[in-house]
Order: structure tokens, then sequence, then C-alpha cells
């Protein structure tokens, strides 16, 4: 059924339901069985596998803007959404972004440009991805947490509500200088606290643990239970 | 004035304003006097109120998505939403939600399925709310702030921005099993500072008060202060 | 380009490019050069300068409302939006609000009413300003910091992601009471760290830096560099 939308593109696959008042630009390539809900837009460029679903408000294909940013934002008028993937109400999907299949993106949630994010995660509501990280597969992001540009975290990984983390160390007092700016790495299977801060540059190794509310401000070694402000090793499992 | 909207429900009140590009499905019972603004989504089996006010981008009924989820969502079709409140812009109501008299949405405060939120209270804006949630009346619920799945909270209890809590002692590393499953429990006239941390489980019993930036790890006796990380008793009121 | 817009004014200026869907209400003022994305609403009163750019499911002219809320909201139906700002996806801007030339209003921010926002500023993704708060020129404040009510924020400052701030000591418990409401005074310079927590009334002056994860509860000098829960000063610089 197509009713009242603005669709743009002829290459559209079996079963789509495209709903009112969606937007759909012209070069747009959707897959079979795929829903798309009123107040959507998606721009040119973006390509949707099968069975995936999107919830009305969602943008995918937001250009980065300029206006008053440190840095020129670089990236390609390309987004992939593998098959089977959800994308909540209001989420925001920045050009150059590549999500994999399974994957669920909770209401709001918002991905800037050169991000990579695997399949079988969930990135959920208001989780804000800066530009140029990449999420391995099978890692779950929880609520309202913010991941830094230029972070780099593995698979299995879980991070829970209201985490934080930086890429820069002078807390924006030297303006933006691409080569010093660093987010953190976290290994596969590494599990982080609700409220947790992690500071620019740091590695998290595998499966370690960061405790509810930390603040980390060195490399965190495998297996490790870190805990406080600044956190500390308190054990190993 | 019914203009441009899709409106699939005869079962409208009287003084009712449907703002243009609103889409409301059949099965849709409006009370008297409710403004409805544009770009706002309202599922089947979703029951409004007189005078509710729903701001635009809203989006009113959405099914729970198990992609990726470790846990089946389990829901009923079915939303009630009591007079005089007001849905924010851009916020979520998932189903099998009721929310009394008076309280007010802020502003994308997103409510997952089988939540019940009392009267006369504020979720403010990008509160997120998880599933199985009971809040009483006369509760506030500030910015940012994410309340866990299974989480009771009573009457008049204040929450301030920034908070997290949780449910899962395990961070997510053994899965999900229902039984092990807690949210905290937060007793009538409880206030909780900001950016505070709330872990699985706990009490925070009648009166008493969290500080802003704690951590709390256990239960919390009535009128008591408690402050820090992990928070601990500093006094009584 | 206007097409399946609703557009009730006729104060438009050169070469605006107002979208579908869009929803532009009489009285509004748009200068040369606007670009105007679908699922926009734009309440009358409303000023837009050259080269704005508006990003789909903005809403600008949301009215306060007053339902459970504490205090009678109080402004005037008037917003200023001046040349080569960006406001982004799913934006609000309440009523009585004037932001500076080429500021960048983030996906989801949210400005209540009675705020006044300089030039040249970043108000990143899911900010959330309360109301009569002032902000300087060439600030900037990052992803999902939650800005309190009668703040008052210099020039040159820069707020990490997942900050929070209040105006309020008795965290809610003794109602809203006018006089002794009084969100933070942040100084031209300041620096404030990820998920640090701003306590009512205090000032942080000019220069100071204060560290991740930080509770600050009382003034801090020029130029201190302050970190812990209480903040305390480890050095100047």
């Amino acid at each position: 059924m197509i009713s009242r939308a603005v669709v743009q593109t002829e290459d559209i696959g079996d079963n789509v339901e495209i709903m009112e008042f969606a937007v759909i630009r012209e070069g747009v390539r959707i897959g079979n069985h795929v829903i798309i809900h009123p107040f959507v837009v998606i721009e040119s460029g973006v390509v949707i596998g099968d069975n995936v679903e999107i919830f009305p408000g969602s943008y995918i294909g937001k250009v980065p803007k300029g206006a008053a940013l440190a840095r020129k934002p670089d990236y390609h008028k390309h987004i992939e959404i593998q098959a089977n993937c959800s994308i909540g109400p209001n989420a925001v999907i920045y050009y150059d972004v590549q999500i994999g299949e399974n994957t669920l993106i909770g209401d709001g949630a918002s991905i800037r440009e050169r991000c990579r994010i695997g399949s079988n995660c969930i990135l959920s509501r208001y989780v804000t991805v800066n530009y140029a990280t990449t999420v391995g597969n099978g890692t779950k992001i929880m609520d309202s947490t913010h991941i830094t540009g230029k972070c780099s975290i593995g698979d299995n990984v879980f991070i829970s509500i209201c985490v934080g983390s930086t890429n820069d160390n002078a807390i924006g007092k030297l303006g933006y200088q691409e080569a010093r700016i660093k987010g953190p790495t976290i290994e596969d299977g590494v599990a982080v606290g609700a409220g947790a801060m992690l500071m620019p540059g740091i590695t998290i190794h595998e499966n370690a643990i960061v405790g509810a509310g930390s603040v980390v401000t060195k490399d965190v070694p495998t297996r490790a239970v870190v805990m406080g402000s600044p956190a500390t090793i308190k054990r190993y499992i």
C-alpha cells in the first residue's frame, strides 16, 4: 500500500509497506518485506535490506553540518541498513553509516557519519554515537549512553545506561586537532556499568568489568574488575 | 477542524482539534476538547481522555520489537491516557501503558510496555522508562533520567536529572533471565539527586534522600540521607 | 519549491526551500536561502534569519504547559533564530527564545522558554536547557547534557557530554519557590568534564576546569582545577 507518501524511487522490493506521509528520495533502494511508517525521511544513497522496519519520524541520510564545527565533516553519501533491522521512532542516521543484520536502533538514537555498527546489536533509546566509531557484533549499548568519536568497540560488549565516553583530553580547550583526538578502545566481552565515564584513548581489555559510576582514566587489564573515581582494580574474574 | 489528517476512527468527542498530517488509526477513542498536533501517530487500541494535548511527532502505540532482544515482549494492544495529560513532542508511548490524569510527559520521553504511570506526575524531557515499571501519583522524574524495567516508584517521589537505574547485577553478562531481573523499589516521598545511579533490587525507603552523584548499592532506611560511591548514611532527617 | 507543505505566511525571502509536509503558521517571517525539511512545525511569532537550515521533525514555537507544573510559565510568543543557524532533526524550541548567528542546535535538543543562546555556539544532540537560562557566544555544550533553569553560562565555555546541573537545593522537597531557585553561574572560558554534576547557585569562575565525574558543591576559583565528589581543588592553571 502506498498512500499519500512521497516516493521518488522505483527500486522497491516485494511486499513493501510505505505508510502515509513518508518521504523517500530518488536513488533509495528498498528490499523485500520492508515496513516504513509515517513521517520517515530517507535521503538518496540509502540502501535498506529485507525485513527492515522503520518507525515514525526516523531520518535516514542526514548531512553533517559545518556551522560552528571545529572540523569539516568528511563522508560519502551512502548508508546501508542490512536485513531484519529495526530503526526506532525519531532515530537519526547520518550519511556514511553501515548497520549489520538483526540490529535494533532504539527511539531517537543518533549515529554520526563514518560509523560501522555490527550485526545483532542493540543501540537503545537516545544513544548517541559520534563520528568514525566502530561497534562489533552482538554488542548492546543501553539507553542515553554517549559513544564518542573515533572509538572502537568489540564484539559482545555490554555498555549500560547513562555511560559517557570522550576523545579529547584537553576538554575542548585546544580546539580541534585531528591527530590528538582518540576515543576509548573497548575490547570483546567487556561490560561497563551504569553511569561510568570513559576517558580519551584508554583501552579496556577483553572481558574486563567497569563498575557503575566509575571514572576510567587509564587502561584496564583483561578480566580486571575496576571501580571508583578514578577507577582502580578491585579483583580479576 | 480536520484537515489533511488521516483519521480512521469515528469515536471522537466534541471540540476536538486534529491538525494537519496527524494519523489516527481505527479503533482509537478520543475524548472531548482534545488537541492533536501535526505528525502525531496514534495506533489502534489507544484511548485518549478529555482535554489531552498531544504535541507534534509523538508516537502512541509502539509495538515492542524482538530483533536481537534477549526476551520476547509480552503486552496487550491497549493504551489509556487519562484526562488533562500533556504528551510532549516526539514522545513515544509503547502498547500496554496507562497514564493517570494531569500527568505531563516531556519532549521525547519514552515509556515501554506494561508501565503504569500515576496522576499528577511529570516525566520530563527524554526520560526513558523500561518495561513493567509502576510510578505512583504526584511523582516527578526530571530530564534525561532512565528508569529501569521492573522498577517500583511510589507517590510524591522526586527523581532529579540524569539519574540512572538498573535491574541486572550481572551487567548483561548472563543473558536475560526473567527471575533474576529486578529494578529498585523507591518508596513514597523519596528524593534522588542529580546523576545518582541506583543498583538492582535495592529499596530506598520512605522519605529518604539520595545525594547527587551517589552510587546506591544497598537498601536505604527511612529518612536516611545517603551520599557517595558507594553511598553511605550521612544522617537522618 | 513549495510542495504539499502548509504555508500560512507570505513573509518569505528569496530562494527559500520548503519541503513536503512542513507546517508554517501565519505570522512567521523567513529570511533568504532558508531550507525547511519535511515534518517541521513553525508556529506564529517565529522569525528565521538568512541561510538557516531546519531539519525534519523540528518543532519551533512550543507553548510551555502548565499541567502538574509547580510554576505557571511566563513567556512571550516570539522566537528569533538568527542567520546561518542549523536546527537539528526533532529539536524543540519553546516560545521566547533567541538564538544567535552561526549556532548549531543538535538532534533533539530542547530549549525552554525565556532562554538566550549566543552566536557561534553548539548545543549538541539531546541537550536540554531549562527556562530563563543564558548562554554566551562561542560556547559548546555536548550531547545529552542538561542545563538547568535560571543558569548563566559565559562565552567560550566547553561543557562536555552527560553533564547535569540543578537549581534547587531542596531536591524538590519544598515545592517551587521562585526566589529560592538558582542555577549555577559558569563564567567565560570554563571547561566542564564528562558526567560532572553542578549543584545549585554555585559559581565556576573564569577559565576553571571541572574534572570528569565531579560533583561540584561550592564555588570554584578562577583557573582552579577541581575534581572528585565533592569536588576539591587539585591545582591551578
